[in-house]
Formats: C-alpha cells, structure tokens, sequence
C-alpha cells in the first residue's frame, strides 16, 4: 500500500503563503493557497505568493484546490496560479464568493466550483474530504478532515474556539472529538497564536467594549478602523450604530465591496435607516455619525490616513472624534500606525487602541483541547514562523506527545507517513515568488539586491563616450547623480569626482585598450573608493561605455 | 523686567533629538544636545540631529549645554554641533566620561567641562541650575531645576521612581517637594510613558526574574542582550553569574567599551573571578557560561545577530542555550528582532522576552506624584511623540490644571512666560538634519525622495549619443537598468522599450531642434508610460544625452 505524502509550499518558516499540498498514489490536492505580504526589506514588492513549481510539474494529478476560509493568506495566491493550473475549487459559500471577485479582477471567469455546506464531503481521486465548523475571524471558515487509505488526516486551517459567537455557531467541537474517537494519523494545527496564554476572547466581548465606548461618547462621532473580511465586528458596530441611533458610513474599496457581498450572501444584516453613503456624513450632527473604514495598519492612501492629513473628501477630523483601531498590529506597521495615531491625535481626536480586537486564532489552551479531542499520531504545527511552531511543539510537550510525533517542516518538505511510520523523505521546489505590478517573478534577489543598495546611498551614472577610432573621449566625461547628495550642497565633491572619473578614462584610453569592460571596473572601483574616503559613503556606480 | 523663553529645539514630535534653550535677556543656556534614529522611510540615514541653526545664528550668547544624563538622544549630537559652539558642558560624573569618549572619536579634545553633583547648582550668565537626583536606566542621570530673574523651572530629564535602585538613591523626592514649597513657575516633564498606567517597576524585579531564570537552566548556557548603557542591568547579571558560579563574557563593541568606562568610573563592581574573554568562553561547560552581548534590536551586525546566523567566531548556538532578551522593541525594529528570534528557535535555543526588562521612565502615577510635589504654574510634557504629550496633557486635567496652563509645544516653539503669563511668541527654525556618513544636511527631503523612489521600482538609464552636428544618434541608444527587472526574463521588454526610445529621438531629431531638456522630458514621459503599460511599474527614468 502507498503511503500519504503532505508537501507544504508555504506556510511555515513565515505567515502567510499557507498551501499544503497532500498526496497519494497518483492524486495530488492542495489546500488553500494565499500569499504574504512583503516587508520592508523587499521594496517595492506588492505580494509575495509560494512557489508553485511542484504543483505546475505535476498538474494532471492536481484534483483540485480545497479552501478552508477566504483570507488573503489562504487565498490570495490563486489568481496566480488558476491560468496554469485550472482545477476546480472546493469552498463554502462565502469562501467562494469572495475567491470569486478576486478571479474575476484578473479576468480569470471560467474556474469550477464547488460549494459545500459543514458536514458535507467531497471526493478528490482517491481523497475524501470533509468540511467542519471552525470560529475564526471570517465568517464560513473550515477545518478538513482528509481521508485516505492511509488514514484520515485533520487540517485545521485558521480557528478559535468562540462559545457565544455573534454569526453561526461554535467550533463543531463534537465532530472532532467523534475523529478522534475513529483515530486520527495526523493533525496540522494553526500556530499563530500558540506563544500567547490562555483561551482567546469570545468576538462578543468586543461588542460590550463598543458599547461602553458609545454609551460614554454619546456627544461625539465615532470611527472605527477595522479589517473589512470580519464581517461580526462590522455586524456588532452597526448594530450598536442603530442603538444609539446613529447613522453609519462606510469608507474605503475594500470595506465597501465586503460589506456588499456579505450582505449578499446573508452574512451581514445591515439595520433599517442605519447606512449612509460617505457624501451625506455632513448632513448630519458629528455626534450622530460611525464610520466605518479601513486603514487600521496604517496604509498611506487609506481612507483613515487620509482623514489623519486632513485631506479626505468628506471627513475632517474635529476635537473630540473618537478614533478605535479595532484590529490587530501586523509586525512591520508599527511606525506607520503611530504616525496615523499622532496625526489624529495632533487634531485632537480621542484614539482607542485597549481592548477593541480579539484575535481570531487559538491560543495555548484551545490548542490544547483540539489535541486533547482529535488525538492524532502524529503533530504538525502549521501557520506560522519558528518560533510559532516551537511554542506549539512545547504545549505538545506539555500533552505528552513524544518529540519523534512532533514535525516542524520546511516548505518543500515531503513528509512521508502511514499508520506505522512518519518522516520526511525528500525535499520539493519551494519558496517565494515575488509580484511587482503586472510582473510575476521578474523580480528576485538580484533586483532586491539592487533596490536596497540604492535606496542605502543612490546611485552615480558614470558616462564615457569613446571615439572607438582614435581612442579618445568623444566628449567630457558626464557624472549624473539621483539619491545620493544634494546637488547644490556638493559641487565641489562632484567636480572632484568628475575629475577622477576624467582621468581614469584618459590614462586607460592611453594604453591603446578597448576592453571596456575591464575600463569599467576601474571607474566603478575607482570612484567607490575615491567617494568612500571623501565623505564615507558607497552609492551604487553605474558606469556606462558610449561608443561613437 | 525681561520674561523666560523656553524654546524647544527637538524632543517633541518624535522620540529623541531632545535639545531645549532657556534664554532670558542676553543669555542662553542649553538642556541636552541629542540624536534620534532614522526610520525605514528615510533610508540611508545614519543619524538625525536637530536643526541648531538658531544657536549657531546667537553662538556668542550661548553659556553652555546642561546635560542631564548620556543617553544617545541627550547628547548624541554634541560632536556635530561642538565645532561651530565650543562652549562648556555640565553634567555629572558618568556622563561627562561618556561625552568625553563620544567627543575623542569625532575629534573634538578641546572642551571645557564641568563636573557636578547631585545638590550642585551652576551658574550660567543670569540662570542658577542645580542637578537633581533621578532614577533613569542609566546612571548618574539628573533633573535640573533652572532659576532665572522670572522665576525656577524644573526640567526633569529623563527620570522614574525607584525605590530600590540596583545602585544609588531613590530620586529626590524631597527636594521636589522644596521646590514645590518655593514656587516653581513652569516643569518640562517626561512623557514617554505617559500613555502607561500604574508605576514602573524596579530595576531590582529583572534581577530577581532573573534569578529565577538561572536557578532553572542550571545546564544550559545563558545569553542575554540588552543595552550597554544600562550599568546595574550589567551589574545583576554579573552578580547572578557569581552567585551561580559562571563565568561572564561581555560581547560586543559598545557594551564592551562601556562596561570598561562603568568600572573605571565606579559605577560598575565586577564580581571577582568571573569575567572571562571572549575567545575563552570554549573553555569552560556551557552551562557554565553566561554571555553579555548587544544586538537586542536586531541589528544585522551585532554579536547576537552573528550567533543566530551562526558566522560568530567564538559562539555556536545549541539546542537548550536560554537567550534572553532584556530590552524594550524600539519601534520600527519588531521585524528585525522577529528574525533573530527565528533564527536562534530554529536552532534549538530557548528565547525568553517576557517580564526581564522594565522602563527608565515615569509611568503615569509618578507622573502624577512629582507635578503633586513640584505643583508648577505652567506644565510643559516633553520627550515624546504628540500621542505622548496629550496623554501627560490628559493626566494633568485629572489633576486639575486647566488646559490653558499646558502647553503641547512644537520644535520651534518660543514659549514667553513669567509669573503672570505664559504664551508661545514666536517661532525660531527647528528641524532635522540628516547625518548620512561623513556629511551632515547634504542629505534633504529631495534625495531621500529619490532614494525611495530608487527603492521602489529601480532606475533606467537612457543614453543617447548625439552627433551635434549632423543632429542625428552617433550610435543606437541604450537603457542601462538596475533594480528594475531580471533582465534575462524580460528581455523582450527592453528591447520593446529601447525601440520606443530610439524612435521618440529619431522624431526628435527630425524636427531639427536642440532643446535637450524638451527632448529628455519626451523620453522620460514616453517611456515612463509605455513601461506603466506594460507591466504596471513607474521605474526612475534618467535620460542622458551626450553630445559628440
């Protein structure tokens, strides 16, 4: 009998990019498949998605693509990849709606789908694939229950365990722990908040909190930034908005678009005479107003960054508006969000950040008692960066589980596992592909490489054009520079320089030598060096060989 | 009878640069003299200095820099300042040495300093200062109370209240109170945690978290990075290595240097038989070790960094070494630290962050408790971004100040007061130069500009030979990119694109005219959208025309 193979191809060493594949005999299925988003080491990278190869290279096996819930690191990624790999989705009904315009943005029309219910499974080759309730932070969210001969596989994709949640029910707590009682192989379990202690809170306890924020703030306008994708925390607010009866507006692309397909779909029920639309704001009092907005990590075009430089259409902030950040800081915003924050509060706004978010995954005890119902042979932390799945690994420690059951894999690893043996036996094309505009992968270390050098020091074109009869210089010798100094400020430098580069050229054209690319060595180092020892910095050097 | 004017120069705003004048008929004396640390938006940048042109622009008015402790943004941008306004600085012990070692490495020998304790009062011109005793996590810091013919001023520097300090006194809390007693017409007050609750805890809790730490991981080796400058965080740890009978390496250049400069200043007692080189620590267990090292920001190049990335020359990790991080995350530094903590998880080592680092700085009860003592006239909260200020600004309505006697003043600001009034007057030039290598303020707002846009989306170079006689190209133009695309997978682009150019300067030609700068805008603009077009991106676009 074969054994099953789970190739992750992303999803770990990093969050975001989370695609698994599973594999057996001659079926391959992929769960999820999202991007992440690029840090400020990687300039002007605008997504970052998994390298796909291994799924490209083997296509005619690929069954299909399974959706555990619509956020972009799980689904991002798909407009990428649906042109070479036009399999069908499998998803629940918000899941697909929303994967739905994502495709249809990039003119991609023709993809089957599938809708499933919780409780429903399908049947990909030899798999069969089970959907079950999960709490998260988007409504419709999944974990799978992956069945095949070599047994059944439990995939919790992104989940919390919310008691009194404000859509739908709770966690089907009952399903997994009836899994467990069948016996389990495997479980890859969600890490993102496995460093943190304790249970996370119930999403109502965030709608108390906006309750007191309200009741206390009856004379001034509130704005609220928030993800758009929650669409519980939109629910709450706007149920709060008919409470105190205010009207609510909501601003901003993407909260707008959401907002209307989660209505659609019946996973919003906005209250009568609650919603304006952003031009009729000022038609009524500040204090009888909510917005509702993005920009809450502090994007520069957001419509909250906007309102913060006072150059929004509609809202100008006043003394005494109520700004909450209703979400959580993403690593690397920090300064971004301060500087909104500062902003606001230099125009006097009233910013609340405490207690307004709850996450939407588990931390250590529910990870606990998903193990504690689901059993599994084996443990494979999943979703997060090291030291996410170390912590998860621990808490498995702390259950007993021995450190052989226990994998923290790589992206590209192929862990190879029946009912008697688990290991990773090989190692699969994996990694980053990066998006610039309409470029999918032209852009990669070398590139990266070449925009932090000149975003360190700038650059100096260095521009010799050569009489390639005589060997000498068909004109003076040209240094232009950007981003290195101010012009102005440094012409005795540039002149200097100039006259370097100039004699640099002339003593090699001496020589009777037309190996340009030998003279441009020279230049560049000559130059480097003469500007290092000058004023101690390295701007890139570009020298460039005209010949006339 | 003249009036004070308290003019902020830095610290407000942002974090760091704290620089403020007290002027009061011809004489000028100076509070601090720092730096502050460039964001990720400002690449390249090493440093930013405040703008002090309007002590240079009244150098022979100015009796000298008051120095309250010696921090980095309190005194890191005397060496850019000391050569144009060679005056005498003040401060206490440690502080002037550490001054006095910065100063050397720039050059700068000649200035006259003067030491003082706390209870010393200076005269400067018409002003008395006297240094204060505070606790700050540096020693030897001091807050000033400035008395001049309007009256005393109390600035308190950096400071908390620590009932138990590791070395010295708790802050003076009595003469505040004195103060307080004789009328202080104005306090410039800490608030960097002013948005904090409660008190800050004792330096001594780290050490008994600490202790703790090492009583659990009697096998395994201790590595703990924090800042230099803090001597009694030093202290504890070499006093916790005696006591567990380990010996302490310090790594690291600027720990280090300060640990030397801590010990021969007397602020610093290393137990005896402990401290060993750094090319001995392989000569003993490791659970026999404890390592002191910098790199507690993440900094690409500091030991810590090193051993994570293990290129360390003495230092390997191994599973079970306990790395403790005994520092704050300065913002902005999140992802950098998150990668070093990657680094070392994977490796095995265990990485503690929580609950082994408190402030130097007042948490908003003792915010409260020393206005309760010092009950100025007017409040002016300082060291911080506007967030900051208005939650001082916040915890002084709860004392009931009334609004008009707190001042939110901006870099610049002239604040005119006396015992009957207080306004801002005037505005003198206040701003941030920026250090970049050996040149200070050749770096502007339009480089920096360049260098972000060179970040982004890279540059092209387009180069056109151009026969000035005959009006035609002496030879094909060419684009020179970096920074911009894999050019082995988007060769077919730039060749489309060195067509565009080529025939944009054809027409050009055609049309007889001379006028390159029209010319380089067309080139600019034509290829600048057909690249848009193309793939979506707005690479710099540089062209440059060589006439032969």
């Amino acid at each position: 009998m074969d054994k099953l193979r789970i190739i992750p191809l992303g999803g770990l060493d990093l969050v975001g990019m989370n695609c698994t594949a599973f594999e057996y005999g001659e079926d391959i299925l992929v769960v999820d498949c999202g991007v992440t988003f690029p840090t400020a080491e990687i300039p002007g990278v605008d997504l970052v998605i998994p390298d796909l190869t291994y799924l490209t290279d083997n296509a005619d096996r690929v069954r299909g693509f399974v959706l555990t819930h619509a956020h972009e690191d799980h689904i991002g990624a798909l407009p990428y990849i649906m042109h070479e790999l036009n399999v069908p989705l499998y998803g629940t009904k918000l899941t697909l709606a929303l994967v739905e315009t994502r495709l249809a943005e990039h003119g991609i029309l023709d993809t089957e789908m599938h809708q499933v219910s919780y409780g429903d499974t399908v049947e990909l080759g030899v798999f069969q694939v089970e959907f079950i309730r999960v709490n998260h932070s988007i409504a419709d969210s999944a974990a799978l229950a992956v069945t095949s001969p070599a047994g059944i596989v439990v995939h919790t994709g992104d989940f919390k365990i919310d008691y009194s949640p404000v859509y739908g029910q709770t966690t089907d707590l009952p399903r997994f722990a009836e899994l467990g009682r069948q016996g389990v192989l495997a479980m890859l379990c969600d890490s993102t908040n496995a460093v943190r202690e304790g249970f996370t809170m119930s999403e109502r306890s965030v709608g108390q909190r906006f309750d007191n924020i309200f009741a206390d703030n009856r004379e001034h306008r509130v704005i609220v930034a928030t993800f758009a994708s929650n669409a519980d925390r939109l629910q709450q607010i706007l149920n709060l908005a008919a409470k105190y009866r205010r009207k609510a507006a909501i601003d901003g692309r993407s909260m707008t678009s959401m907002v209307s397909t989660a209505e659609e779909q019946g996973y919003l029920t906005i209250p009568e005479n609650t919603l304006i639309g952003m031009d009729q704001v000022n038609d009524y009092p500040p204090e009888k107003i909510v917005l509702l907005t993005t920009g809450s990590q502090g994007e520069p075009m957001s419509a909250l960054a906007r309102m913060a430089m006072d150059v929004h259409r509609n809202v100008h902030i006043m003394p005494g508006d109520v700004v909450i950040f209703s979400s959580r800081t993403i690593p690397g915003n920090e300064r971004a969000i301060t500087r909104i924050v500062n902003a606001l509060t230099t125009k006097g706004a009233r910013v609340v950040t405490e207690d307004v978010h709850v996450s939407g995954h588990a931390c250590q005890e529910e990870i606990k008692l998903l193990y504690s119902l689901v059993k599994p042979k084996y443990c494979i932390p999943i979703h997060g960066e090291p030291r996410h799945l170390q912590a998860q690994k621990d808490i498995l420690r702390q259950l007993d589980y021995p450190s052989k059951d226990i994998f923290l894999l790589s992206a590209g690893d192929v862990l190879t596992l029946d009912a008697d043996s688990a290991e990773v036996t090989e190692e699969v094309q994996a990694g980053k592909v990066y998006v610039d505009g309409l470029g999918v992968g032209d852009v990669g270390s070398v590139v990266i490489k070449d925009r932090q050098s000149l975003a360190q020091n700038g650059i100096i074109v260095a521009v010799m054009a050569i009489d390639r009869n005589e060997l000498i210089l068909a004109s003076p010798p040209e240094l232009v520079t950007r981003g290195f100094v101010y012009i102005k400020e440094s012409e005795d430098l540039l002149e200097e320089t100039r006259e370097v580069f100039e004699s640099i050229v002339e003593e090699f054209l001496l020589e009777g030598s037309t190996n340009w690319s030998r003279l441009k060595v020279m230049v560049r180092d000559g130059l480097s060096d003469y500007i290092w020892h000058a004023i101690r910095r390295r701007p890139m050097i570009l020298p460039i060989v005209v010949e006339v």
